[in-house]
């Protein structure tokens, strides 16, 4: 793993969340909530209309972390989010995690998930203690 | 929603992790690391085999705060969670959250995930405020 320095900051590109992504997490997760899935429904919630589980944003933050880490992210890692903002079908999400604090061995960084107006959709942070190589 | 109080607990009867659950999350999240998804590959490094998207098991426990609260979990819901033990293909999972404090509006719940061993595999707590109806 290449060594981390605190300001170091990571992205992917931004993942279009489509409805059919959002049905095959369903499917995958066994998560059918009709607010997700069912397009009839979701129009009479607040939301308005279909939207994605919060945890399909997560799932984007836990792809860059495990490319920041490696093994490490599933052997000691820890993470903290906050859902600060639907994300509604049919956004592009962006997920970034900058390294803030190296302490003793454990490494932390923040994490934002932003939508494609930049609006913030997740906040929060993560950390991990790199495995010798 | 009904009324939450403290020591109020809620299950979802056990998930089993296979390969093949694996691997469609793998698609619906678009993350295709081998750790995941190769089982060569998985069988050379430290977890001897194919292990789950962290995500995974966080998503029992996301289909389990949505039962507990609603949309006010998407609206408002925070979660932290660390990782305590990795999640092998073939484990039964199984997603707990338990009520332990309500303060003002905000109620909050210890969560954890267990395998069939009953080792704890996620620990966390969540927390959302309950929407009037």
């Amino acid at each position: 793993m290449t060594e981390l320095h605190k300001g170091d900051s990571f992205t992917l590109p931004p993942k279009h969340v489509t409805q059919d992504m959002i049905n095959r997490y369903a499917d995958a997760a066994e998560d059918h909530n009709p607010l997700h899935i069912d397009p009839d429904f979701a129009r009479t919630t607040r939301f308005g209309g279909t939207i994605a589980h919060g945890m399909l944003s997560a799932a984007f933050l836990q792809e860059l972390l495990m490319q920041v880490f490696g093994e490490a992210w599933v052997a000691n890692g820890e993470i903290s989010i906050n859902f600060m903002a639907p994300v509604h079908t049919g956004d592009f999400v962006t997920a970034e995690a900058t390294v803030f604090a190296i302490k003793e061995d454990r490494v932390t960084l923040r994490l934002t998930c932003t939508n494609q107006e930049g609006k913030k959709v997740i906040s929060g942070k993560a950390s991990a203690i790199p495995l010798a190589d």
